[in-house]
Formats: C-alpha cells, structure tokens, sequence
C-alpha cells in the first residue's frame, strides 16, 4: 500500500485518494501531470454528458436528478459542476449540493464543484483532465455542468459526448437570443419547469429554431418519450441525429426518465453510427492542441530573455512598433 | 484618393471605409492585419469602457443611453456589441439597435455588433482589433458591451480601460452568483431598471460583496452623484478606486449623466495614479501574447507533416500515448 502512486491508488478506487488527485488537477501541480499521464490508458469507457443552460433553468436540480437516476441503474456517476461564481460566492453552489441529500453518502456518486477562474483554456482543459480522472475511475457517466451563455459552453461541450442544453420557460427575450447559440451544439434538448406557464411557446420557439437547423428533418421534432424511440429508430436508418425535446420538473422528477433515455439513446446512436469514435478523437486533439500551445508558449519564454520581452512591449506601448510586426520578428528570428 | 490604402481612408473619416475595414477584421483577411499595423500608431487616445451585465439587466439600453449622452457632450462614439448570439437570431439585436432612432444618421456614432463565434481567443483578438480601428478612427469613446455570465467578460474586460457591470434587481439566485464572479472586474456598478421593486436588496447585495472585496473601505459604499464625488476624493488621496453604485433606468434616461460622470471619474483617476499606463501595457501585453500563441502554433504545424500529427492523434485515441508524453516528445523533438 505504501507504495502505491496516487494514480494506483485511484485505480483502487479509493475515494481519498480520488479527490486529492482531483485537488492537484485543479492546482495544476507536477504531481496531478505524472498521474494523469499513468492514468490515461485506463480512460476511454465513460459517457461524457455536458449539460449546459442558462441562469435560472434548474440545471443543477436536473443533474443531481439524472444522477439519482442513474444510480437506480447501478451506474457509477461523476458530476463536474463548472460553477462561474467567485471564491466569494462559492458556498451558493455547494449548498445547493449539500442539499442533495439523496446522493449524499452514496460512494459510487462523486460531485466537484469548480469555478471558472484562470484563463478560459485553463478550465477546459481542467475540465477535461477532472473529466478524465472519473473516466479512467472507473465512473460510467460523467456529467459536466456549465453555465450556458456563449463561448465557454462551446468548449467545454467539445469534451462530450452528449450535450444536454436545458431550457425553461419565461426567461425573457435576452435569455432567447442565447438559447439560439447555444442551441446548435445540443443533441438533446430538456425543457425543465415544465409546468410553468408558458411551456408551449418555449417548445415552439426551440422547435422553429431546430427546424431552422435541421430544415429537411421538420417531422422528427416531438417531445415525450415515445416519439424519442420514433426519432431515434428513424434517425438511426438516416443515420442524423435530431435533437429530441424533453419536458421536465427537476423538483419533482417529472420527465427525468425520458431525459435519461434520451441521454442513452444519443450515446447509442453514436456507437452506431461511428460519431462516437469521431467526437473522441476530435476532443483529444483539441487537448492536445491545447497542451501543445502551453509547451510552444513556455518553451518561447524560456528561451527568449525577460529583458528582450519587456523591451517589445515598451516599443509597442510607445506606438514605435505594432503588435503585428513584434511577433512576425519574434516568431521569425528565432525560427531562422 | 485611388491611391489611399484602407487605412488611410479610415483615417481620413471615409465611414464606408470603416465599415469595409471592420468586416475583414472580423474576417481575420491579411488585408486587415496590413492596415490594422498601419492604424496602431494612430490608436491609444480612446477611453475603451467595457459594459457587461447579465442577460436581462437592460445593458444594451443602457449603452445606448450613454452614447447619446456622450454625444451631448460632442464625444464621438463607438459601439463593439460582442453578441453571444447565433446567426439564427442575430437579428433580435440588430433590431433592438435599429429601433435606437436617437442614435441613427449621427455621423458621431458608430454601433458594430460581432457573434462571439469561433475560439474565445479569437473573440477577444477581433474584439481588441475592432477596438484599435476606432481608437485610430479618432473616436474618443469605445463601449465594448458583452454579456456577462463569466470567463468572457474577464477576458473582454481586459480590454477597457474602464468596466462598468450592469445589475438589476429581482434576477434570481442564479444570477447573484455570477455577479460575484464579474463583480472582481468591476470599475463602476450600475443598478439599472433601478426603478423596480428590489433595487434597495440588490444594492444591498452588491454593497456586501463589495465589503469582502474591500474590507477596509466600507464607508466610501454609497450610490448616487453626490457620494461618488466624495468616493472619488477620498479614493484619490487614498490612490484607491472603490467602485461607485449608480441606479438607472435606461428606459427613460434617468441616473444616466450619474453614471456617465463615474466613468469618467474613474478615466480621470487612472490617468492621475498611473493606472491608465498600467492597463494600457496589460493590454498589449496580452494582445502580443495571443497574437504570439497564434503564431507559435501555425509555425509549428507548418513545420510538421499532417500525417505525423494524425499518427500521434492515433496513438492517443488508441491509449498508446498520453497527451502529455505526446506534446512533451513533439516539443522536445523540435527543439534539440
């Protein structure tokens, strides 16, 4: 036992262990870079589910019901909860979680919360090393919570296999418009407070936006659980996925069946039809990518001279030099 | 004239020019990296003011607001409005901005809404340029205005000189929690819609956090014009800037001059503590490091085979190799 890496002893599915490693991922420390390298051969089995809405939809409630849910199917769950709010506001969101007591006690449920602080590539790719600490746990699903309003959804839905964008109605015009953007990465779409006023203008809007999307595929787009199978079954022969629509009341567990089905039925249709493979491939090269531009960028300061380096930026403060042409001698010298 | 360069026209007042210039800048074309380096000599002179709120907070009203009150004071003015929109409904915005008649066919006001599309890198790279182009174009006052639920807006904020975060009252827990994060950038707070039930809670709010954020400044924390005069002498002593919380109402211009003189306090301020030179530098120096992490990664892919990338991807999806020993290797390789 004492001579167990950090990693092995993840592997053994020691909790302890689990969130001190994922307190070293958060960290970015030496020791999280040496097990994450260990532990990635055994990462790849997990179903990623990023789960994305606007303030106010009730997502978190959401995901700690599918969660629920899928501990019903003796499934192992992780909840990475992205959480924008800052260190001083912190304790919002973790309350809301300790709140949960339905999961609270349950060892094959594990939540961390993290706030989006840093540089937003840091994040994603904090997220998707945490992501891949669950994976290579042994955790079947791992579920990714953002805040959606824009960009930072984008890249953290890239780490997913699924995507969930979860809506609800009476959030006003503003939250509509941002609905649209973040609604074409969706590959199912949740309507939550399902039984407040105004539900059936929040699922025409949604509708009329996904027929916009998918403008040959009109007739797939229904809500409810049966005509999720009868989408799938005709989306699967076409081999196109139509974002299915699902009404939900997280307070409640109305709908969360149907939610998790959908879920199920996307990963599905993913191994089926390849996309699975595809969007793994694609979210490691965006890691690496990502890796990559930190080592050039380091690997660039530490072979450039700090003098050199602030000498540029006063000759550019002084307008005698443009940004421009600094990194195209910069870049070109050393390349030379 | 037929021998003026884009750059030359911008500079000479040709609006259509402007326009030309802004869509290859958003366009990323080498036609806008030549005439933004010919600009950046001509740029520095503009006091760059984010404004960012979440959605529903009325920001876009209010940006609208203070342009036309600038205009009063024969500032001319320009707009960047990052909109996190899709194309799909680009159009919501683009209406709200048309029906801003005040403002239309006023040669001293320029409005240019962008989709935050593409990486956030590069948002925030096509954000700054559009920016220098009408710092250059001699516009004196630059409203970069995007919606802030986040890492965004941090990184947009970089941008301004002055950040203004718009709140108003009776928008949920949820939002209370990003403010907390968005209220670290903050320069100037605005309670706009401030004639709503709940202002006095959301003021309360703010103030509170304002008091973790600076413990020891609690009694400069009051809103309105008189007490930001007495912040702001007190604060100049000091050399410390405690945010100042303005109540608005956009929809019929009150508190509007209030706000307006607490951003350019804060200009004031920053030119008269060194802070003005100390964020204009920041900037650049992130601009240049964008700019250069850019550059470093098309170097290296244009030095390394496509076919030897993919093989790496390869052995990454197929857990020979692990991110990190990939890009160590690939980096390493490179430079021995």
């Amino acid at each position: 036992m004492a001579h167990m890496t950090l990693a092995e002893s993840v592997l053994s599915g020691d909790r302890l262990a689990l969130a001190r490693l994922l307190t070293h991922v958060e960290g970015d420390s030496p020791e999280a870079r040496a097990a994450l390298a260990e532990l990635f051969s055994y990462s790849g089995r997990a179903h990623l589910v990023g789960i994305t809405g606007a303030p106010g939809t009730g997502k978190s409630s959401l995901v700690n019901q599918l969660a629920l849910h899928f501990r019903k199917q003796e499934k192992r769950v992780a909840i990475v909860a992205v959480d924008p709010s800052s260190p001083f506001t912190g304790g919002a969101v973790l309350g809301d979680r300790v709140r949960m007591r339905d999961l609270s006690g349950d060892a094959g449920v594990f939540i961390r919360s993290m706030a989006s602080r840093g540089s937003l590539g840091g994040l994603a790719q904090t997220t998707a090393a945490m992501t891949l600490v669950f994976d290579a746990a042994g955790f079947e699903i791992v579920m990714i919570e953002t805040v959606g309003a824009g960009q930072n959804e984008v890249n953290i839905a890239r780490l997913a296999h699924t995507t969930v964008v979860v809506e609800a109605p009476g959030l006003g015009d503003d939250i509509q418009a941002i609905k649209a953007g973040i609604l074409e990465i969706a590959d199912v779409l949740a309507i939550n407070k399902a039984d407040r006023p105004g539900v059936e203008n929040t699922e025409k809007a949604l509708r009329s936006m996904l027929e916009l999307a998918h403008p040959t595929r009109k007739k797939f787009l229904h809500h409810g659980r049966p005509m999720i199978a009868d989408a799938a079954a005709e989306a699967a022969d076409s081999r196109l996925w139509i974002p299915p629509i699902c009404r939900t009341v997280a307070t409640d567990g109305k709908g969360v069946e149907g939610l998790a089905a959908a879920i199920a039925l996307h990963a599905a249709h993913l191994r089926s039809t390849g996309g699975w493979n595809l969007r793994e491939r694609e979210r490691l090269r965006s890691e690496v990518e990502a890796l990559l531009r930190e080592a050039l960028v380091r690997r660039f300061h530490a072979e450039l001279s700090g003098e050199t380096f602030e000498s540029v930026i006063q000759n550019i403060f002084e307008r005698k030099l443009s940004p421009w042409e600094a990194v195209r001698t910069l870049v070109n010298d050393r390349q030379a």
